[in-house]
């Protein structure tokens, strides 16, 4: 295996209490066949045994026995992909209403004895928090990734799609943690990817959709809104067109016939130079309409991102706003989707940045089914190169207060459907995946992938928790391992903050790669992402005063950021045009902060860099090595940051640091 | 012909008072072949007749006829390569010493001819400025051009040799300025190209040595310091290792007696990230000389580029000064240089600027041989998309007095070899040419090839006498072309200077590939190039009490350099830390300048093209359409560079502009 099997090692557990286990089950289909054969995987695995399968077991003649009874209750009303774990000594019963069900509670199961509980401490009834659970891989189908910071594709190479052992393991691995939906290639779709709704890659695909179908996993494909036109077949994409909508009627017959489990497409559109229905005079229901009713007859989804916006801006323009631009293009929206579209909305208005205010469509949208969009590639926090686990930061997000009007009014509750009684909702990760050993470039950006997963099956998980489960379950129960761990992961967001980017403006990050800093690389540009620093102060004017932004969101936060007094200090910048002398409710001016945020940061890697010689011997010799490396870097890049940011901020406002530390 | 004749193009002159031309030689070779063909053609075309070679013609009997007399005179006093004109009503002699002299003759007097000259008018004795005067392409064996602007290489394509029409005409067009040495492959010789001096390439590389031959042109060839290792014969390069010694010995008389016409090699060693001696603890002395001595028996050059420094530096580190690096490695090993070696050396000690203070090595060397290399591949300047006439740039750095102690003290008198009485010598040009159809991208960047070569031919000529040549031979004689166009181009230098950065800090370019403005983008970078600006001003102190440049020239520049009140202004921020309300010369405070300049330079440019407006047929309108072109994105991009550094400079001091022009 030229793969690390991650979270899914199944270890040896230190209390080898049984000496058999036995697996009934009466059931038979493929998932159940992959769920069983996973149970025994991992008990035999764990437990040094060779467990079998079998009809029904008495239990009390036999010690050391565990009998794993596993039952679909077609009439029960548990969620189809919920499970309810029941133990009692030496039987354990996992109860679901489908086998989707089964093969999450088979996880679960083999999860809660990696982490060392009894038969008698595991039960529990776990229903999804999010119907779609979602992973976009940005690859390309010559192999490269955007924004891949962990190798190559593992789906494609060469224009073809690979299909081997590792792709088995992939849908294991994102099924254990309840993922059930994939977008395979890049939301960039070019000519070679916008074959793949053709003849040319049906014999491909089918085999991937299948094997992923068997793990509770729905294959989606990210298609190229002016495919009518590239594919050769027409002049025109746009949606009004009868020609156009008949194109993608047969088109949709023709691949829905060919690989009958796929779950939909993935559009961007309009954006970044992308076609779309802007082209035609269209607007973005028009688009997303019409590729719905053509894959409507096949229970399709058409999930549309809402990533749009001028890339084209003059700097010197203070007006526009490209933190308004998604809000103002699709809240008129509002109501004009069929309910076959989901729209996929970014977690913050700009893109992915260490801090953002929360996107304000989902304050706004009251008739429009949505989905989060997080990114564990980590474009712009760290590249896999920092630790930075953001497990943290996605929790605030769906914690957050839309003030929509309704009872249940977080992120949360919005894209989970409860707030507006919707069903084709969810959360979706942007993959920080490829073909390198560890699977994610830095081994501890496991965490992200492990976390986004566990987090989107059951929002109820803490972060904190999410990471003490993800580091027993890879690298074992040694509590040094699991402290150390646990506070590097949980510090490291926070640190990864303090050394790069102050208080919510982002963006000073060097063009285009977007890695290291740069703090005017993006101010005299035309990407709409500014900070506007000059000798008294930093920020960007959002109020009702400014370019208006703040007004966008439901009451209190239009009035909360509005106001520099109100407004979260994290999000300061993002919202205020702030003085370097403004004093901060801790007492120190702007630039004092500044200074001190980024001495802070550099100072965190040091301790996280302490906390992982600690495990030096501890933990698999090779990830550690690994993993140290990384943060020898890490902590280089960290001092350019903290020097960098000061410096420049010193040389622009003139104001030394209080304590006298070096500022170049 | 995909290609433009530029300013070989013949175009039939006013007054059409030859119906006949004899042109008369005795001499037989294939240069006076060559020569005496573009005699025919240039006749031919200029005078729409036929013109006839013959052994002699008595003229008073044919009126309306001319006869062009072309004698060697192999015992005359003339420099080998110069020429003298000589002209009676109906007669012209050329004499020479070589045929080398009589193609340069000829050319002289097709151009004399073609600029409306009568033979009475033509009487002329030239002989050339410098021994060597080079061109350096920098072409990849893809067919790509590092800093290329102008297309691709029509050298080379798919790792082959072309050779076709454009060859020839190639070698006529520099031929006919003065080029007498070419290299044709990039400095930065990778893989395929370390190939060139093997069996693999030397029936390609034959027939275009022979042909640069016919016109007087020595091929050289950039070599790969580490070919030993490279080529897979040897595990090192070290020039102290006998092994290597020999291999140069051996590869120096395989490469001399495939291509004996061959010049030479042209070496970047230990040099952004080129391997040299460096690697081996010796000196470029020793790497230089060791290559030299394989050349020697064949009369070969090594030609040794002095771009050599820390390209790894902390932008942190104000004491290292990528200025002096040259310098420092290289004034130590004066006099330990065979007399083949020749060092290249950049006009400037950074790389190319829009204005940097002259290379000091010209001013401490004084028992080597030098060649001074400047730029017509517009990196810095405009990239050919902008107008930039570099020519009175040149001629300021070749009149620059180094003061070196001799009384012809100039760059031009030392690289001339008048200095010190030196033979291998010279002046080279990063060449701008590619497969365009006008070989320069910009039309009027022509003006820098061919003002470069006639200018290495003649220094004596003014940079406005070789413009005015230029637009007449190219364009034709109409006075508005030709007074619109000087205009144009005398102004654009200095333009281009004022839009971009300011007085002689150089370096505020977006980085990688140097095009357009980014005032930090190096200033955080590793290599060495920083403006250091602050609240209070700009500038690197370079004086002796700071990184102690200033102290490498000799008296008086030494002192004037030194002291910010005596430093020439237009190098006032390369010498010194200057603060904003510091008042120069003109009164005005140094922000206000930098404001002030910015503002004209796009004025300037609104003035070139309103001069090129009233162009419109009265010049090809293929011509006018891609300058008008070009022209329209350059105001477009001026009015970015000012735009960004005046709001950059603003921002930093918070001094705004005393005419309150917009400042963003």
């Amino acid at each position: 295996m030229d793969f690390s099997p991650c979270w899914l090692n199944y270890a040896k557990v230190a209390d080898q209490r049984y000496n058999q286990v036995y697996i009934c089950c009466t059931e038979q289909d493929p998932i159940i066949t992959n769920a069983l054969y996973e149970l025994k995987t991992g008990f035999d695995s764990m437990f040094g045994i060779n467990s079998q399968y079998a009809a029904d077991i008495d239990v009390d003649k036999l010690p050391g026995t565990l009998v794993v009874k596993v039952n679909i209750e077609r009439d029960c009303d548990l969620h189809p992909e919920g499970y309810w774990l029941k133990g009692q000594a030496g039987m354990i019963t996992l109860t679901a209403k489908t086998s989707r069900g089964i093969l999450y509670g088979a996880f679960a199961l083999l999860r809660k004895i990696q982490l060392g509980l009894a038969e008698t401490d595991i039960d529990t009834k776990v229903e999804p928090s999010f119907p779609l659970r979602m992973l976009n891989h940005w690859d390309n189908m010559n192999g490269t990734i955007e924004r891949g910071y962990s190798g190559n594709s593992f789906f494609f190479d060469n224009k073809q799609i690979l299909f081997n052992e590792r792709t088995r393991f992939y849908a294991r691995l994102v099924a254990s943690v309840g993922i059930n939906a994939v977008v395979i290639n890049n939301v960039n779709v070019d000519t070679t990817a916008t074959k793949l709704i053709t003849r040319e890659y049906f014999d491909q695909l089918r085999p991937l959709a299948n094997l992923f179908s068997e793990y509770g996993i729905t294959l989606y494909l990210s298609i190229n809104y002016a495919a009518p036109i590239t594919l050769g077949d027409l002049d025109t994409a746009d949606p009004y067109d009868e020609r156009v909508k008949q194109w993608w009627k047969a088109k949709a017959q023709e691949v829905f016939s060919e690989i009958p489990n796929l779950g939909g497409f993935l559009v961007k559109a309009d954006s970044e130079g992308r076609p779309g229905p802007f082209t035609y005079g269209r607007n973005h229901a028009d688009g997303a309409n019409m590729l719905a009713e053509a894959v409507e007859p096949y229970g399709g989804k058409i999930i549309w991102r809402c990533f749009v916006y001028n890339c084209q801006q003059d700097w010197r323009d203070r007006k526009t706003d490209r933190a308004r631009a998604a809000y103002d293009i699709f809240m008129p929206l509002d109501g004009q989707f069929k309910d076959n579209v989901i729209l996929q909305i970014k977690n913050g208005p700009m893109d992915f940045q260490v801090r953002e205010p929360v996107h304000p469509l989902f304050c706004g949208l009251k008739q429009t089914n949505m989905m989060l969009e997080v990114q564990i590639a980590q474009e712009y926090t760290g590249q896999q190169r920092h630790v930075c686990y953001l497990i943290p930061w996605f929790k605030e997000i769906l914690n957050f207060h839309t003030h929509c009007g309704k009872e249940a009014d977080t992120v949360a509750d919005i894209v989970s459907g409860r707030t507006y009684n919707q069903t084709n909702c969810g959360i979706v990760a942007v993959a920080n995946t490829g073909n390198d050993y560890n699977w994610t470039g830095h081994d501890l950006a496991a965490a992200n992938l492990y976390g986004f997963g566990r987090m989107s099956f059951d929002s109820s998980l803490s972060a904190e928790k999410i990471a003490e489960e993800w580091i027993k379950l890879t690298y074992g129960i040694d509590p040094v391992v699991v402290d150390n761990l646990r506070t590097i992961l949980m510090m490291s967001w926070p640190a990864y903050e303090k050394y790069t980017v102050p208080l919510g403006i982002g963006w000073m990050v060097n063009p285009s790669h977007h890695y290291g800093p740069n703090v005017d690389g993006y101010e005299y540009d035309r990407w709409g992402t500014y900070h506007r620093a000059d000798w008294r102060g930093l920020g960007v004017d959002r109020s009702s005063k400014g370019t208006g932004y703040a007004t966008l969101y439901n009451e209190p936060e239009k009035s909360v950021y509005e106001h520099i007094e109100t407004c979260p200090e994290e999000l300061l910048l993002f919202f205020h045009y702030v003085p370097y002398t403004y004093r901060l409710k801790s007492g120190k001016t702007l630039i004092q902060h500044i200074y001190d945020t980024h001495f802070e940061g550099v100072e965190d890697v040091e301790k996280m860099i302490e906390l992982m010689r600690q495990l030096e011997g501890r933990i698999d010799p090779g990830a550690y090595g690994r993993i140290m490396q990384r943060m020898d870097h890490q902590l280089w890049h960290a001092k350019e940051w903290r020097d960098v940011i000061n410096s420049y901020f010193y040389r622009k406002s003139g104001i030394p640091d209080e304590k006298g530390r070096p500022i170049y």
